[in-house]
């Protein structure tokens, strides 16, 4: 975890985000809590997913993990894709200079009126079953423009130790992998133009080996389902699932093993049969988690029956996450600092607590930090990826936090 | 379960919410998915709660489980008190004709600007630390205004038996018990209008019996607390925590023996002592979580191995509590219904999963329903409170829900 926290400076005691300290950030931001996001770490990040995957696999940035328009803008000059979840991803995305077949769009509950825009767009539809292959075509014809696809496999293999399961038995993404064939099939006869494959099996995996496993199915899969296709695939999207460390004893993923596999899956097995696909990894909690802290002033310092609390200004209304409700199981702590006072050691453990009336608003549950006083700037870490969008605003009508990008 | 669906009506197969068929609903707010409120079902619940609570005791609302301004609106003319936990909430309550005294402001976490708000409105202020007290006096000071404030008291008993448990032991909520008296004596030197207590601890129960003996014991507190007291209290906010049936198995609350206890209370206990407090209870999701409904439409509908998958337009961002990631230990079904097919009988299991890229936006798992096609609208029950606000709205940047009270 320190890792995570020792990737931003300091100065003078202050934590920075982009070499602002966080004090200042919050003058000029005009207030907390807020999100920021450090450009110099999401280029770094990108540089170092760059500099050990092969050059031919493409990178693609998955807009859901941080919307910001800031941030997808700063991270369309360093990838070579954009994958969105909707509509509204999809406008995003288009405002960027990253071409529109380079533009993905995934999601198992795309709607008609989604399906037109993809196709008025030109923008890749990543066809989730054989009903919403008939309304692509459907809007193809309706708009006179042939729709550019791949379909979505739900694979035959689970990834297990992956945080989510998104393949693998029943699922609600994607076409089963023994129903591709046949579709593949029935859309060569359609007026669709079937770039290939997008298959994914689950996120937040933190071990290198399962990932390599994954890859190596996925790939095997894939190969197994161009034999059946009618024309050979020009598009292979592997997916990610790439982990960050969250909680102490996570270990950082390992990338070398996994670009190695990368290498040779692609040398000996890939390009002997589809030479010329695009072949791409689509990271997004990977390349922006970890480059965002999330900001709180402590309102109010109280003792209770032994408790030490920090009531700060935010909360999960903010960054739900962070309070363990938001697929955890297990509630944990998230990385934090006093980003006021980085200089002073821990002088004791406190509970930091959000400002909400619900005893699920939990910050952090007996942490040790230097010692605070209200006014003083509680940052929570690991707030780059699933961060406000993941949150529920309006809880408690509190004003929504401002983002920015430094 | 079955009665939360009966409560609305039908015509003609379609579910009614205020009298409108859903599919009528549907093409009056523009689309789907929305949520609809029933003002004729909230004001049968106030009536119903009225007509067994002693006519001494005053309902207020909490604003925080539904602050649509319709529904505050509608319900400000029904009860005493508005509860509110933030300056949005306050602003919202403040728009109705309920005068400020009559409307408290909870929370942990209120910020100086916000209780300068409060302190300007003249509401009263539940005031969560000795730390608040000094910076509600020291607003009072600057705005040359004298504060209405209350106590809240962090209990030392806790009510099994919660849905949450925000009262005994540690607690960010209030002013530990013990300390009360000190507080008091301090507070009664300061330019403060000090009218009594806000003694509350535990939400969502559904035992009376549990409910009965957190009554007990919280008049016994706040009499306990009385004797201490400087002057004698005005006010007496006994908190709510009367919950609702969200699945089955669950059974309504029984009110009748908590009126009575309350009845008595007040006979016996409160009135002898405190002859001229207000004595409030307070109810949030009670008044209206069952007074309103999710609608969804179903977009795709799709097998994968041995599971019919309904893929709905809306989702987790919207309905976060239905999906079981908030605060919830062990996803459980809220109720369901195919709005639009109502005299058709369950034609097997299917699973109701959301439009967003994650498994878990899952709405309904495993659930006998009529057969459904895409363009029929799924309901999803037991939405009039911590729905919309209480959900990650901005998650995956699809467009914001409409609400509507019909």
């Amino acid at each position: 975890m320190s890792s995570t926290i020792a990737a931003f400076g300091r100065s003078g005691g202050r934590l920075t985000v982009g070499g602002v300290p966080v004090d200042r950030l919050a003058e000029r931001v005009g207030g907390t809590p807020f999100f920021a996001y450090d450009r110099a770490l999401l280029t770094a990040r990108v540089d170092q997913v760059r500099s050990v995957l092969p050059a031919a696999v493409e990178l693609g940035y998955a807009v859901k993990a941080n919307p910001m328009p800031a941030v997808v803008q700063h991270l369309s000059g360093l990838v070579d894709a954009l994958d969105v979840a909707s509509a509204g991803e999809m406008r995003t995305a288009l405002d960027t200079t990253i071409p529109a077949q380079r533009i993905s769009f995934a999601g198992p509950g795309k709607t008609d009126a989604e399906l037109r825009q993809a196709v008025a767009a030109g923008v890749t539809i990543e066809m989730e079953s054989a009903g919403e292959a008939a309304r692509v075509i459907a809007a193809g014809e309706r708009l006179g423009l042939r729709p550019q696809v791949a379909v979505r496999v739900n694979p035959d293999f689970a990834v297990k130790g992956s945080g989510m399961r998104m393949g693998g038995g029943p699922q609600q993404f994607g076409v089963d992998c023994e129903q591709v064939p046949a579709l593949l099939k029935d859309l060569a006869a359609a007026d669709l133009d079937v770039l290939g494959l997008h298959i994914f099996a689950g996120s937040q995996c933190l071990d290198a080996d399962i990932l390599c496993q994954a890859q190596r199915n996925t790939v095997d899969l894939a190969l197994r389902l161009a034999e059946a296709a009618p024309e050979p695939f020009r598009y292979l999207n592997l997916g990610g699932g790439f982990g960050i460390p969250y909680f102490d004893g996570d270990r950082p993923l390992d990338l070398r093993p996994i670009s190695d596999n990368l290498a040779a899956l692609l040398a000996d097995r890939i390009r002997p049969r589809l030479p010329r696909a695009r072949v791409a990894v689509e990271l997004g909690r990977y390349l922006v988690g970890e480059c965002g802290v999330y900001v709180t002033r402590v309102v109010d310092r109280k003792e209770s029956r032994g408790t030490t609390y920090l009531v700060v200004d935010g909360g999960l209304h903010h960054q739900l996450a962070a309070s363990g409700n938001f697929g955890q199981v297990i509630r944990r702590n998230y990385p934090l600092a006093v980003g006021t006072r980085m200089d002073q050691e821990a002088a004791g453990k406190v509970t930091v607590v959000g400002s909400l009336c619900t005893p699920l608003d939990l910050l952090g549950d007996k942490v040790a930090l230097p010692h605070a006083e209200p006014g003083d700037l509680i940052v929570v870490f690991q707030a780059g990826a699933y961060g406000l969008t993941a949150s529920p605003t309006a809880f408690l009508s509190h004003p929504a936090p401002a983002e920015v990008l430094v």
